[in-house]
This record gives structure tokens, sequence and C-alpha cells, in this order.
């Protein structure tokens, strides 16, 4: 049985990064040793087959063998969303049928690139929501950094209004943090209905965005036990401590967040945790020089010590 | 007294160049031959500063000096529409009130870079309308090729509905056909008034457009006796003949809608044609190769040759 | 046994739609008639899952049955070029295994967006030719205005020179006749190899095109006799006539060209000419209102009364 | 006498606000405030009409009156470096000639937006070499997020090569770190000469770019004495203390660095600590919300404090 997602998630989802081999296959040991890891970290949510997740470098059959692994390590408890943005409606509907049906939570889905008029954005999602069939929950991915599509704060109230299957959305516009102000005050108001929130962009802001009313993030940082205590110190009244514990972290947060070798670096960082065997990315792809992991040592230890430090 | 540009305007509006002498100075010289030859060609108003006639290249000073000589020189006969986008409304309402003192017919406003939401977009144009004030008209340029903004039919609709003083679409998304017969239906009808509707885009589908109710064209071809002469025919009735005369000169609009080449094209047309003394565009900017002015060459005599077989 | 393009290929290499039952699925019935179409034209060879054949819209299976039919039925006749393009090196090569194996005479690969810079852009030409191996035959596209990667003339010569099996170009930047002439004067002498150009840009300057050296034209124009016919008069040595020709089809050319309606508008004129049984195009997708169907039924009308005036 | 920018420059380069009242003049009074602050945080110099300068919104005469205004106050103390990229090389030349002769100490030069190959870019600023004269010293700025030209590393070094008047380059490519390590490693060796290199991108790597070898950081951070012993301490060999004062600023560095909205953040910290009278941003531009401001205080308070445990 699949727990879903709806309009109440929140905490966090991390988004899990697909492991290979240092030959570049599918390395399942590794993706369980993740599922276990995250699972023990305290997410309430995992999304696969993402942009961290390198999805569209998989083969098909690839896709579907690691969904389905890790749909079954997790049975469920936890939900599991996956990314089906395609440049298809039937291969996005294909996909989706075959996850949840594998036992996904939801899926999530990003404009494709050209949609530029709230008209033909409008449009785009009502075609996805007729194609996908009411029953599939959806989270709305606003990351006009990757998709060129920007989306304004009417435009999403207007989606979550007459498509309630979409209840979730991951916020990673930036800056955004007045938008996300504005999600959270014009929703769950009247006859709009509350829609989740979980914000992206690596968690630059987390602090901020909790305090400005997140429900929680969905991103891929290597340390998923940060987001976790933040999340739940902010719940707990612990405003400050949440923030102080973010801070600490900021760092690694912001080292992280290098658009294109964040990839790299997360999977370096995963691998010295002993979470993945092999920290491979597949080409094209980033790569770190010896300076870069010279650099990432010097933080990671930096980051010992000041944990250290605030306990 | 200066003939203004309203909601009925129609005809050819040309986009004049800028002419410099070899070395770069501004030509009014030529700039009065250009004048005449525009209004002996027919045409129904102007439009200068535009990018065509590269007023980002101009000094200042130079701006104004050749605003008021053409403004001068075509002493009311025609309305002169004035391009006024500016990174500031500072600078764009302070230019605008010069020429607009001076005699101008109205301005021209293309979105600035970065307006990619509708609510940011109409917020922008509001802005715009207030530092020019109520009684300068406005022709909205819509060439999202240029400024990177989509803007839908509704909220085109939207913006002539809310300034009355937005009297005139310069039409130039592209694919755009769909998007001219939608405002074309949508204006004019119960309580939104009529807008005026020129073509731009090189006219490169001129005889469409028309076909479609544009009211004019505003574009900067070498040969203006063309555009008056199809929008003559194809008010008169002559849709074949306006069709027929437009597909003669296809060869050499389709040469001249060269996205920045073009400017240089033009320019050697009109110097070839004895309008201008010299092809200068100001540096940084594009320039012919012996093999585009052979090319050049035989297209000309191309179309005389076909011009004579049409008469 | 394939036929293989070379750096003398020569011709026009159509590209071919994927045809679709009004439902959806692949129609390889028409597929068949379409491929015989082709050759009854002349054409030189194909080009199948481009951008215009819908190939991202294609489930996996679906594209390797297509083009596993389509090569069955040209049967070695001409060259086959199959579009691999992928955001994945593995996608990439599996799949150019298996349509080399099944007699594609080449493949054609553009850059993935992104590679910005001339080291990064060689860089990964670089590991595709690796990933595909050293005796596929490539076709590099240089399409900025897809790609977002601009490629300068200088970078198009070593890559032909340090990959022996680069060795055609498909021209298609705009405006680009420039770009053009340079290639072919700078190619095939000294130690820098011949290289076959092939033209694009749905053939708007085929006629500048062909007099600036192109070895034929690589677009899916929906009048292939024209593209054959004019080719063959150029070869012939004349010009003028081809250009003549040439004119005769520009108002449809012009038309065709429309970025992204493009496809559905063609897809249209095959239908009508009896190649395909749906004008069918997958969504997301254009499609034609009742005016543009009109608009189209005016232009062919005048395309065959101009043709008529010719002969 | 003027003090210029050269090859060994290093040290603050803080980015000069300019200051409007609240109704959007010019104020001059608060721009001497503005100075002498910079000048006691200990920069080692000065740039002005940048972006953050929001010069394209200033009238050409403001930005002479407030160049020369900076200048005077400046009085040669430290290098004044003025931001001069502009459409055409009329204008840059022009106002290049008259900030020199009024004591600036070297000019930045950003490319075009559109020169998106090599052979382009170079020619470009060629181009720019000659119209201002060898004598002038040119800081490069790379700044592909906002000018759209990725530049690579080696087209840097041919740049300062054939060009000695490049004597600086402004890093702001991101990410860029192995950029910075490649581009100190490649200068100064064999027949490259040294470059001074200042890193941007609001100092978010400031710590990781001292320890790649940058010479200093020219940004427009708020608390600009951070900057200063950051760099201080580094250079003293105190690389520990230096990142541990950065980290200490880092959730404010972080809050400054929202793409737009930080121009607004700045100006406001700057005005809260005397600095300037007045916050206001020219229109179109950024504002603060209520929310907005409550935040930056939460944000000051907190700096306040860790500072305070640090110290």
């Amino acid at each position: 049985m699949a727990a879903l997602i709806d309009r109440q998630s929140s905490g966090v989802f991390i988004i899990a990064a697909t492991p290979f081999t240092d030959d570049g296959a599918l390395d399942l040991e590794s993706a369980d040793r993740m599922v276990d890891f995250y699972l023990e970290c305290g997410v309430s949510g995992m999304t696969i087959l993402g942009i961290m997740g390198e999805a569209p470098k998989l083969a098909p059959d690839e896709s579907m063998t690691f969904a389905r692994h890790v749909l079954d390590r997790v049975a469920g408890r936890v939900p599991v969303i996956v990314g089906v943005s395609a440049a298809g409606l039937d291969n996005m509907a294909r996909l989706t049928g075959a996850v949840m049906e594998a036992g996904a939570g939801g899926v999530m889905v990003a404009p494709q690139p050209g949609l530029l008029t709230d008209p033909k954005l409008k449009g785009y999602i009502a075609q996805v929501c007729a194609a996908l069939g009411p029953d599939v929950p959806i989270c709305f991915q606003d990351y006009p950094q990757t998709t060129g599509v920007q989306v304004s704060v009417e435009t999403i109230i207007d989606l979550t209004v007459k498509h309630p299957q979409i209840v979730m959305l991951k916020h990673e516009d930036w800056p955004g943090l007045t938008k996300l102000s504005r999600v959270r005050a014009e929703t769950g108001v009247g006859d709009v209905p509350r829609m989740s929130i979980l914000t992206g962009n690596s968690a630059l802001f987390l602090a901020q965005e909790m305090q400005r009313g997140a429900d929680g993030a969905m991103t891929g940082f290597a340390y998923p036990e940060m987001l976790v205590q933040v999340v739940a110190r902010h719940r707990a009244g612990d405003v400050d401590g949440a923030e102080d514990l973010f801070d600490a972290y900021l760092p690694m947060v912001r080292y992280e967040q290098q658009l294109g070798l964040g990839l790299a670096i997360r999977k370096e960082v995963l691998r010295r945790r002993g979470v993945l065997a092999s920290a491979k990315v597949r080409a094209p792809g980033p790569s770190l020089t010896d300076r870069d992991h010279e650099e990432l040592s010097r933080l990671m230890a930096r980051l010992d010590k000041r944990l250290g430090e605030l306990s």
C-alpha cells in the first residue's frame, strides 16, 4: 500500500541520487544503502528520477528497474515522488502509470521549456492532468532557472484550484522568498485549498523559508540529518535553534549549491560518508579536480569542528 | 501641430534609418533626403530611434538633434513615433517629454527584458503609463525575439483596456499569425476598444497579415513603395493583386529579414537607391562582404526583372 | 548493405516526418508511402528521428520500430541518417549501435545546450566520437536557434580535422550565409579535408546557399521535388533557372518555416498530397486553426497557379 | 594625480552604490559619506557606475556629475574604476575619455550580449581596446549570468596577452572556482603576464577564492570591513581566521546575493548603518516588503550576536 502525498505533506523529501558503479552501471546495492540511510536520517519522503537523479541519462529500462527497486526497499514507509517530466505526454503518462502501480506516492512535473505565457502554461498543465488521470497526486516544480518558465503566484494558485490533484509546490524560484510568503498566505484561505510547500534550491534559504511558512524541504543535500533537524526544531518552536544549526551547515550548503557541479560534490560526500560505493556521474557530467577534493575535505573538517562547538 | 497616432491609425509607418557619414557622424542632409523619400513613397507615418535606428549607439544630444530634425522636416504631415524604451523610467519620461514637445505623434515602448510573468509585465506598463502621463499615445511593441518577453493575447487586451493611451500594437511575435487574428477579433467588440495593429518582423507575412485584419505595417523595408502599394491594393479589395506584388518582392524581403545583418543590407539598398550618402553602421555592427554585395546586386536585378514581368 | 554518408555526399536529404494515426499510434503504412514518395521525388538521402520527426515524443521501442521499418523500406537505395542527440552518452551510443546495425548511413549529432565555450564544445564532441566509435559517420548539426550553442567556423573546421568521422555539416545557423561561404572556402584546401555541407533552416535561402557552394539541402519541405530540382538545375549550371523555381515556391517555404507551427503545416501538406493518412502531431504540439487551413489552401492554389505560369 | 589599476592590483575594490534621495534625485551628500565610509573600512579601490550603481538609470549628465564628485572626494587616495559598458563604441569611448581625464584609475568592460563565439568576442574586445586607446587600463568583467557570454580560460589569457592594457579580471562566472584556479596558474608564467584577479558574485566564495589565489574582491557587500579583514587575514597567513570571519558573515552574504533584490537589501543596510540617507532604488527596481525588513533585522541582529561570540 503506497503512501500518497497530499496537501498536508510536510518534512524533508530527500532528492535521491542514482548510484552507479565506477564503470557506470546501476548500483542497486548502493541504492539499498542509500534508502536505508535516508530513512535513518528521518526523512518524510523521497524523490527519485529528478535532475539530481540523472534521470535523462538512464536507459528506459534502467529507470523502471531503479524506481521499482527503491519503491520495494521503501515499502510504503514514506511516500516516494517520481520525476516524470518529458517532452511528450504519452511518455509521461506511460511512466506515471508504471510507477504509480509500483507504489509511488505521486509524481513531480515541471513545465516544458517554451511555455512562456500564462495561457500556454495553464493549457499545458491541463493537458498533463488529463493525460495522467485525476487520481495521481502531482507536485508542481517551479524551477525557472532550469525550465526558463517563470510562474506567477496567481498562476500557481489557479493551477491548484483548477486541478485538485496538484497538491504540492516544489518552490525553487530565485529570489523567491516573497513568492513563498504569498503562496502560503493566499492558499488555505476562502475557496483556495491549502497546498504543501517544499523548498528546493539546495536549501540555501531553508531557515528563512521555514519562518515564512514552508512545510519542509525537497532537496538533495548530502547531510539530510541537518534538513530533518532544522525542520523539526522549527516546528517545535525553536526558531533560533533551527537557524543556528542551519547556519553551521551553511558553508557546505553553499558549496553544494553550485549548479551542475553540485551533483558531483553530493555524490562524493555520500561516498565519503559510506553511503555510495562510487561517486560516478554519467557522461557528460561534472567531475571534481584534485583541488576540489582538498577543498571539500577542508570544508567537511570545518563542519565537524563547528558542530563540535555547537554541541 | 503634431499629428498623433490613435486607435484608427493605419497604413505604412516606415521605420527610419539613422544616416551617418562614412566617418560615423550624423548625416542630417541624408536624413532630409530620406524623409522626403519616405513621404514620396506614400507612407502614413514614421518611426525613429528604434533598434533599426541604432538608437542605443547615439549620444544623448545626437538623439534629440536627429529627432528634432526629422520632426521639423516632416512638419506634421504624418505622425512620427519615437522609440523611447530605456532601462529607467526617468530617462524614458525625459525623452518622451522632449520629443512630444517637439511634435512627435506618440512613442513606442517595448517591455524591458526580465518581465517574465503577467503581473510583472502589467505592473511595469502601469508604471510606464504613469511616468509618461496619460496624454502620450503609446504603441506597444510585442517583439519577444528581442526582449525575451512573451505576451499573451489576453495580456495585450488587458493593457489596451486599462490604459486608454495604448492605442497601437506593433505586432512582431513569431510565429504570430493566429495571435494577430485573435487581437483583431477580440478588440473593437463589446467593452474592448479597437486597437491599431501594425505588423513588423520585416513584413515577411504582410499579405497574410493584411488578410487577417492588420491595419498596415511598421517596418523598415528599403522599398517602402511596395509596402504602401500592398496595403493600398488590399484596402481597395484587390487581395490577389496585393499578394502578387508582395510575392514579387518576397526574395528581397526574406533577404533583408536576416537578424542584425538586415540593417546593413537596408542601409546599402537605400544608398544604392540614392537616398543615403553612406551605408555606414556604427560599431559594433554588421557589415557586408564582397560576396554579400554581389548577391545583393543579383537580387536587386532579379527584382527589377520580375517587376517588369508583372507590369 | 547500407549506404554510408561521406565527405562527398550531396543532393537532398529529406527530413522525414514520423506518421501517426489520428489517435496517435505509429502509422507504418503511411511511413511506407512516405518513403516511396521521397524516393520518387529523387532525394539522395533521408534523415529520421530528428526534431521534425518528433523523436523525443516516441517511446524507446517506437523509435527503433520506426527506424527499422524505414531502413528496411529504403533497403540501402539511399543513405539514411538517424538523429541520436541525447542527454547522456550511454543512451546515444546504444541507439547509434542499434541503428547502424540496422543499416543506417550515419548519425546526426547536435551539441547539448550549455556547451557555451569552445573548449567545452570540443571536449564534448571528442567524448561523443569516442563513445560512438570511429566507424560511425557523423553529421554535425549546427543549429544555435534550438541548441543555444553558437559554433564558429574555426571550431567547425577543427572538429572535422580532429575527427575524421565528422564528414558532414548540417548548416542551420542564421543569419549564416557568410558562415557557409567560409566553411566551403576553408575546407578541402591544404590539410583540411573537404566536408559535405547540407543546408537546413527550412531551405529559406536554398538558391543563395547553392550559389555559395552548398552540396544540397537537409530539410523537410513538403514539396521535396522542388528541393531536388533546384539542386539539380544548379549543378547543371542553370543557376538562374534554379533560383526562378525556388522563388516560385518561396511563399510556401516561408510559410512552412514558422518555428514549431511548421511541423503541423508540413504534415498537413503531406496529408493533402496523399502521402500521410493523418496530419496528427503528438501532444503537446502545434495545431492549425480553421483560418490556417484556409490560408494554406490559398497558398497551395497560388503555388499551382505560379507553377503553371512558369511552365 | 590618479592612481591607476595594474596587474598587481589587490585588496577590496568596493562596488559603490549610487545614492538617491527619497524622491529619486542624486544625493551627493550621501555620496560623500559613502566614499568616506568605504575608505575608513580600508578598501583598496572603488568601482562606480556598475550595475549595482544603477548606471543605466542615470541621465547622461548625472553619470558625469556623480563620477566627478566621487573622484574629487577620493582625490587619488585609491584607484576608482568606472563601468563603461555600452551598446556603441562611440559612447563608450566618450565616457572613458571623460572619466579618465577626471582622474579615474581604469574602466570596466563586459562583453555585449550576443558575442557568442570566441572569434566574435575577441574581435569585439580588439575594437574596444582600439576605441579606448592603449593608455586606459581595463578590467575585463566575466559575468555570464548577466551578459549571456561564456568566456573560456583560454580566451581570457589570449585577451590579456594580446591587449596589455587588460590588466585585471573581475571573476564572476559561476560555478567558477576551477576557472579561477586555472587563470591564476596559467598567468604570470612564461610569456603570459600576471593578471590581477578580483572576485565578484557577491563574494559568496571569498574564502575559497582567496585560497585559490585571488588578489581580492570586487563586490558591493554592505559590510566592507569584513571583505577587507578577510583579505588581510588571508594575506597575513591566517587562512583559518579569514575563513572563520567569512563564515560568520555568510548568512548575510547569502542574503545579499539574491539577484536583483540584493541591490535593495544593500542600500537598506547602508541606510541602517548611517551611510545613506535613503535606500531609494530608481524605478523600475526591487523593493523590500515589511516581511523582508523584519527578516533583515533578524539577520543583522544574528550577525551582531555571532560576531560577539567570535571576539
